[in-house]
């Protein structure tokens, strides 16, 4: 099931409440990714004291290691790894052409290698979804053709073509499932093209519209231009969700633009790197200039990091490598991610939207 | 300052509380190694949760990164990693022997290469001292210089004779400290020895008493040998410390011996190689048939790991690298070692402490 509803709204900006199979998510939202089953180095206990309303998993990864057999036998993804919140997959399309090395594509879907043992897999929509219902994710996405950037148009048109002959299987072979599935938008960065996708789309009718092919490498400006001219002409009814983004300023600016779901490996990469988000920028912990300094990353966060440790601290766990670094850098960056989410709510809410959007600039 | 009080005996085996600066230790305890200011992928609170009473830390290791300086800065080692509760150093001697390029080594100390930026570094039992202080660790440890195996009568007495000359400028190097000392008794694997330097450090005087040079690549057979004519000769009202051991039934055999402090890194390494302790013996969690096992690592066990995940679940974190696996491994396995040591408390309390050593087979 999926209901979403329009609580508030600025301008564009919407403020909302999906519900779904594992409960209720207030939108503008932000999900951490958990590729293999898990965000890494966070326990679902953590990410329920983040209060993390919904978490992404890669088809991909779960279908490689360890295998639809063995989470069927978990019932699910939420059993495997012990989260009871919703969960929304993705197709694995995305991830067979950036991971794996292909042997064959057509419209029946992409043969290709596993970069793991280097097994030959196929994937096409059938597959996918097969795979998305065996996970049982609230929200699965049809399996889709991402269009590389850059792209001539008559590479767009045609790899945007074939994402909809995958829509229409996709759906097919969802039906009957009791969760949600979402189409995806591509057309690269052609308006025209873009337009043609999505009225498709809506043809085929889904419980809600992703905008696939952005933040694949094409400049910052292009991205705002090709988000502005999109997102408005979603359906008005359905949540709408932005894939693969992004910095705080991208997240601000897609909620401007009326985008209500986002996705983004950054928070927890970087925290890996030890790249800290702070409301006074971003604190690369390594910096020997950390060395003496006994305040928290960021004076004004609550976190498990911020509360108990000094930057010198970490700086000294990420010189000797100690795992816990990545951990508590994770709680941090998550925090402030989803921090910058409720934000979001209260100004759209409250109509304070406007500063806000000054404030990061968009 | 330092109170130790028996509240129960069975045999050799004391049940204790010792009082320390910063909280009551019950003992037998064993304490959780946090060589670099943190124990491997755990956080004070999750230590806090497991009811950890102490931690040990490494002066060798804090002495070179970050440096007594940054740790000073913080006002000791317990603000700098977060923890409320007593903390045990050693004195740096054992990993200077064992992890550093020796340069010259004589009655003053040990001149050696940094293993990490090659830089050389002096340590002596005032050096040691000194960083222990700035650590202010409730027990410090006196520096000595720990027997190898095997060894020479000849060679075991002369490393014995030094290590008595610098316990006595150890504990002057301690004077005006309010935390408490204790002294090391070496002599490898000769009685007189033992007794020898036993005899010489009740003369110094200490807060309580270690036995070190055990657990070095001797025979199990010698170690509990050495243990069981070492053990019970050491003062009864003060509290006895079996340095770097051991596995569960080392612990118990310990214990017996009227032993009442351990440290090993056995639970947290292991832990993170994927060997898991369990009431059934050890699961080594990479192991194919776990792949499809439902069941959780040991299904008596309340820890944080085994009432969530599966060894299905775990097996593919350990198999994708996934660093959580790592952290809910130590939780394991950390759990299961302070379980081992409440039921030796509860055992000694209510003299069936025979019953547990058969179950040990010691």
């Amino acid at each position: 099931m999926l209901r979403f509803t329009q609580i508030a709204r600025q301008g564009e900006a919407r403020r909302g409440q999906l519900e779904l199979n594992h409960g209720v998510v207030e939108t503008p939202v932000f999900m951490p990714v958990g590729t293999f089953g898990a965000v890494k180095t966070i326990e679902p206990r953590d990410l329920l004291s983040l209060d993390t309303r919904i978490l992404l998993g890669n088809t991909f990864h779960l279908m490689l290691r360890p295998g639809a057999d063995v989470i069927e036998l978990h019932g699910g993804l939420h059993r495997f790894m012990g989260w009871n919140r919703p969960i929304l997959t993705d197709s694995g399309g995305f991830q067979v052409f950036s991971l794996a090395r292909l042997r064959r594509m057509d419209d029946s879907g992409v043969l290709f290698r596993s970069p793991f043992d280097g097994s030959e897999v196929f994937l096409g929509p059938e597959e996918s979804i097969r795979m998305q219902r065996v996970l049982n994710s609230d929200i699965a996405m049809i399996f889709d053709d991402c269009t590389p950037y850059p792209a001539t148009e008559e590479q767009a048109r045609s790899s945007m073509e074939r994402s909809l002959i995958w829509a229409e299987r996709s759906k097919q072979a969802f039906e009957g499932s009791d969760n949600s599935l979402f189409g995806i938008i591509q057309g690269g960065m052609y308006p025209e093209l873009r337009e043609l996708s999505l009225k498709n789309l809506l043809g085929i009718g889904f419980d809600g519209y992703a905008i696939g092919g952005l933040s694949v490498g094409e400049p910052k400006q292009q991205m705002y231009e090709m988000l502005n001219i999109v997102a408005p002409q979603l359906p008005e009814g359905r949540p709408r969700y932005l894939m693969g983004v992004g910095t705080p300023e991208d997240i601000v600016y897609g909620v401007k633009c009326g985008v209500d779901m986002f996705d983004c490996v950054l928070p927890t990469r970087n925290a890996r790197n030890g790249w800290l988000y702070t409301s006074d920028g971003v604190v690369k912990i390594r910096n020997k200039k950390y060395r003496d300094d006994v305040r928290p990353v960021d004076e004004g966060c609550s976190c498990p990091c911020c509360e108990n440790f000094t930057r010198s601290y970490l700086r000294h766990l990420y010189r000797v490598n100690e795992p816990l670094c990545a951990r508590l850098c994770t709680l941090h960056n998550l925090q402030h991610f989803l921090n910058l989410m409720e934000r979001i709510r209260a100004a759209i809410e409250q109509r304070t939207f406007d500063q806000l959007c000054l404030e990061f600039d968009v």
